[in-house]
This record gives structure tokens, sequence and C-alpha cells, in this order.
């Protein structure tokens, strides 16, 4: 996994290949989701607006400040998206990734306003509870990074879905959001389908808040 | 992305990319389907009838004049939805591409005769508002197209439900009409299964006009 | 495609690549599914039992004699629904190909005993009305093949639904019987997710009898 | 399908083989899931903890001992699952390869703790009976291990959901185990759909055990 230290080549690159990964799992149709990555202390990398999955390269990608205006020389437009990912770069130093997609199952939920209850494992490791509802907002300001900082201030979720919208995810690492992204959309499915048939049976407090300190700490290598 | 000044030549190949769009994208099972490309200012080209999509070329398109009449030296029949596509052609100059899919989750709205409300930000970027129902018609003359055409008036979406059978889709050029197949389906299936376990929250009519409007206007490169 | 007339090798390559159909259109899972061909007056060709679908070459399909009996020389034994598919070419001539799945959608109608409501025009073109179900049958003698030609004896549909079981389909090919099959899940999937939300609108016997004509006598090249 | 005797590598060689089949049949996202097999009288491997499917290799593959301690010289953190599986072929000498998914629709039984009822011929055939629920229990001990024998002491079901988790599935070999997997999924799935619709009929226990007889004793080569 490339550091920022690697250069923005690497990170380009690795930037591509998330990419692939959004449609690889069936997160994203035609050209409606992005991801992006935090390129030093100023500035980050961004899918280019309307650009299809298919045609993007690493050059392709859109270097931008904190504010979301391209570095000079890029020859594209950022994502329509990029104020919310700015916005939460800037109030957010700990994230290094936004990743941003209208999945099927977590869109669901948030059309419906209703936050993702934690009744699996799989949700105590990830999401350490229930996955939040942010506010309705409307794209091009900084109204969406907004909603999506103040909603996950106070959840350890690292996914949020946005209200009639879709799911922002934030991580240490470009990769680390794509993840949640993948796993946001896999628990919103299968709490979904367990929800047609009846309730899902509620998991205590205190084994979420161990099933997630196991996970975050003692998990992978 | 070809024009018509590119010479047929070009459509045809542009046609039978499109045509594997449909089937990569899920919308489309054996031969159940159909991309068209106005070509010029009297006629258009459209997949030949009952091909399997894996047997399609670009030579097996068929040209076809706006009465839906293959040209001479054309070897294959056309789909024998190709007279909904001319009628399309001939009353709406606007449309470049025509699209016609069972695609299932908008076929499903189209079985109960029911409209996809908007309650998605991505539905008022493409549609503008609800996706509507045309009217029941029997294939092999102008019924269909008329249904298409008179539902499509007074609507924003580029997409249509015909009742108790599938999906037309039109768009500036065939490849708009593939995107708008694309996104009917996605968000025919997002707002489905966001009703199974309740309603989804209605959005403003202003927010959705504001949407339509930076979307058609301001998105892409 | 294939005739018998082009000898058995021509058939069994055949066979071998719609078994790899049934895959790609996620009809079967391990080995849960079989085709079969006749092969000229007295024989037919079917897959082996278990062997995973990624093993089977032209080489590994069984010829059978109509009592379901392999040939002198055959090293393996055929798939245990050999019986089954034995009855029906022996009971209708016409049948020149039968496949067995398990497909989702339409065995989840299966289970519940209740057949397909013919509410789509596709539906109307491949069945003709409505897809029938079938008894509750064991397997290893005739019972499963004659519950599948008494059903469909008296529908148009080349479809049944065996009770808690799953599909067979018939066809004047072995691919004939692949499509009516991909059709089958096609239709029964569309089906299920529209009446999960309310009532598909009826259409009229008269309209289905002439999309079926039309569908049965006009399509295709 | 190698055995013990072949050596590690080829059981290192088949295990890689079979996490790819785990992919492929759409049971697992990103990390979480597992495949292990017995390897001799008292040591089994086991997949390494966090490692994404596409990095997977013989080698990355974990031996560890009955209680779950790596062997030495193994460079990888076995799976966080490993002492589920140590106890199972602790406690089961029949068992030689265990599954572990959060496969979608058998997890949705599983959050709402509720077995999957057999309606189908396929679930007689493979579970001979219910797929039953077992206990919640926390991972990093003895307590999902337990929970996994004792709810399968008493059912034929190679699979067992635990409540609010997910699938753990037994064989005699890892292959029969993933198999189990995969059809515990697929009928979990087919059961789910069938359900929304309505009830399914019920099977005659005496039908049961005579389907579940022949597909255990006559089936396959």
């Amino acid at each position: 996994m490339p550091e920022p230290g690697d250069g923005i080549a690497a990170l380009r690159t690795e930037l591509a290949a998330l990419h692939r990964m959004l449609v690889d799992s069936g997160l994203v149709v035609w050209t409606a989701g992005n991801v992006s990555a935090r390129a030093g202390d100023d500035a980050f990398l961004i899918k280019p607006s309307g650009v299809p999955y298919e045609h993007l390269t690493p050059d392709s990608m859109v270097l931008c400040d904190l504010e979301g205006k391209p570095a000079d020389g890029e020859q594209l437009k950022p994502s329509s998206d990029v104020f919310a990912h700015a916005y939460v770069y800037r109030h957010r130093p700990d994230v290094g990734g936004v990743v941003h997609t209208h999945s099927t199952y977590a869109t669901a939920w948030a059309a419906r306003g209703e936050p993702v209850p934690c009744v699996l494992t799989a949700m105590a490791d990830e999401f350490g509870g229930e996955i939040p509802v942010g506010p309705f907002a409307l794209i091009g300001g900084d109204e969406i990074g907004r909603g999506i900082v103040e909603t996950l201030d106070g959840h350890r979720s690292p996914a949020v879905l946005m209200r009639n919208h879709g799911v922002f995810t934030i991580g240490a690492d470009a990769r680390a959001a794509v993840k949640a992204a993948v796993m946001c959309e896999d628990v919103a499915r299968t709490v979904h389908l367990s929800r047609q048939l009846g309730e899902p049976q509620p998991m205590d407090a205190a084994d979420i808040d161990r099933l997630y300190d196991r996970y975050q700490n003692a998990y992978g290598q």
C-alpha cells in the first residue's frame, strides 16, 4: 500500500486500482461513485467528473487542494462531489481516504432515512454499532461534507448513509475507505434480507464493544 | 463516440459495443433487448431479430428507413421492435438513440403499472422526476412507439415503463440511451428495495429541479 | 446448431457448451442441473452424475437408450435424473432436448406449489400462458417424467415447476430447452419482484394468444 | 482431490483453490471467510488472518496444531477463527474440512435465529432436514467451536447457522465442506424467496429420509 511519501505517482496508480474494486464489487454503475486519497498535507487526489470507470488511468485522477480547487496543470475537472471530500479532509486530519457510492442496499436504507441496526458480528467488527443516517443535503458546497463529519462524530462507524442519496465512507487511507464501502453494502444487504421475514435479534452493547475492540486491535497480520 | 458524419461503419461498431454493454450490465437475457442509433437524416441502425448477443458483429446491424424498412442489401431481418424505434425517430428529431430492455426491476414496476417515484438524488439527476408508465400496447405497428412518445411528452425522464412489457429509453445518441437504461434499472431496484421495508422519504420538487439542472448542465467534462 | 445427422460427436460438443451456458446464466450451482439431447431415434446424451461443470467435456456426456440405460462402452454413470429425461423422450417424440435446474426464483414458486401467472409480454411470447406446477415426485423411476409429461399436456409452456423440487424444460432441441430454462428463471424473478409490492396487472387471454402466435411464427431470422 | 498422504504441499494448493471457489461463488467479501483442511492426525491448514483472497498462495496457508497454535516456521498469523476450527477437529475425528462464511441469505436467517426449514428436494439431498441454528458465541476461545459441535450433534446437516454471525460447515474433506457452504447459501436463498410470497409446502419426513439416503449413497460416480 503506497504512502504519500512514495510520491503522487504511486497514489495515482493505487487510486485507479481502487476504482476498479468499486466496479468489481458491484457498488457502482456508470460513473456514479468515486474514491479520493489524501496526498500530503494540503492536497488530495480524486476521480474526474463523469469519466467512465473503464477509461480511468492513474493520470486521469485530479489533484486538488483542500478547498477542492484543481492544481495547476490538471486537464480534467474533478468529481462534482469534490467539495464534500475536501470538507472531510479539512475537518478530519485522521482521514486519508474517502469513498462515495450509491450502492443499492445501503441507498435503500438511506432513502427511508433509517440507520442499519447492528445485529451482525461482522457489523460490530467493522462499524462498532449502527450505520447512522446523515441529513439531506444538496451537492456543490459544504453542506454534504458538513453532514458527513457531524454525523460520524459520535459514531464508531466509518460509513454514513446520506438521506435520499447514498453512502460516504472514510478510512485511514483510501483502501480502508473502500473496505468500509464494501462492508457497508454487505451488511446493509444482509440486515435488509433478514428483516424481510421478521426481526433480527438484537446484540448486547457489551458484546458489540468486545467484538469491535478485538477486530480493530487483534485482527490481521 | 462516433457521429453520423463518421460514416455508417463507425456507427455499426459502436452499436455492437453498446449491445455488449447491455449484456455486461445484466439488463438483458438471451435475445430480449435491443439498441438502435439514428444514421443520418432518414435512417437508423438496429439489432437483427433473434440473434444472440454473442453472435452480433458490426455487419449484423440492420440499416432501416424511418418506416422500419430494411435498406437494400441488408441480409438480416431487423428486430421485431423496429416499428417502435422507427416511430420514435420520426416524431422526436432530438432523439439519436433508442434502447429497449426487459430489465428485471424496471419490468417489475411495469407489470404493476406503477411509476418509479423520484426519491433519490441520482433519479433527480438523470430523470428529473418519476419514471412514468406508458400504455399496454401490442408489438408490430405504431402502437408501442406512440405510447412511448406520448408518455415521455410532459416528462423529463428519458425512460418509460411500458405496461406488462418493459423499458424503452431515448437519448441524444445511442450511448446516452444505454446510460438511461442502466440508470433506470439501478434506481428501479434501489427504490423497490427501499419500499420493501417502509416508505422512502419524498423529495421536494424544488430540490429535484436543482439537481436535474446541475447534472444536465454542469456534470462531466 | 448440430443436428443428430451430424453425428454424435457434434452433439456431445454442443451439449458440453450448453452446460456452460447454464453456469454462465446463473441457473445452477455445484452439480445440480443437467441438459440432455436426443441422439437419433432411440437414444439421448446426458450429463454424467455428480461431475462438476468445469470438468465436463464432450466425451464425458453419457449416451443412453430411451429407458435410461447407458450404451455399451460408456465409462461414466448418467445423471440420476436420467429416468425423467428418458420418460419425456419416450412419450414426446417432438422433444429433442430436456433441461433440469433448481434455478432460484422458479424453485421458490415450486416450493409454494404456485404457478407463475402470465403478466408479461415476454411470458406470452415464450410460454403462451402461465408456467404450470407439476406434482411432488421422488427421483429414480418414472414418477418425475410422468409428472412432467402430464402437466405440460394442455399447456403451451415448455417449462414445468415440479413441486418442492425445481424446473424441467423441453424444446425441439437442447438449445431451445436451455432457452426455456433461461427465460423461465427470468420471468419467475420479474413476476416475483412485481408481486412483492402489489399485484401485477392481468393480461387479456386474446393478447396472450396474439403475442404467442407472433413470437412462435414471425420472430427471428 | 489430494489426500493428506499426498503431503502438505498438495493440501496447501487445494486449500488456496478452495478459497478461490468461495470468492467465485459469491459467498465472501473482502477477507470475511475461511477454509481449513485436516493435515494428518494432529494438525490442520487454515487461511491466514486478514489477507485478501487475491493475495492467497499455497504458502500463505498456516499449519496449526489441534489447539490452533501455528507450527514452528509459519510466518503468518492464522485466521482469528482458528480456535473454532481447532475445536471441531478435536471433537469430530470424522471431519476433514471446515468452512466459515457470512454468506448473505444464510446469515440473514442466522440474524433472526431461525433455522432454514427443509422444503426442497435439494435440501433433503444435502442436509437431510433443516439447517439448524447454533448459539450466539464470541470469537477467540472454544465457545464457537463448542456451539458448532453441539448443534450439529443430532442433525444430519453439515451446516450450522451461528446466531447473529454466519455459517460454519463441515465435511469429510475441505472440498465437501465448501460444497456444503455453497449449497447452504443456495437453499437459504431459495427458501427465503419462497417465503416472501407465502408458505412453502412442507415435505414428509419419510420422503426427506429417502432422498437423503439415495443422495448420500447412490449419487455421483
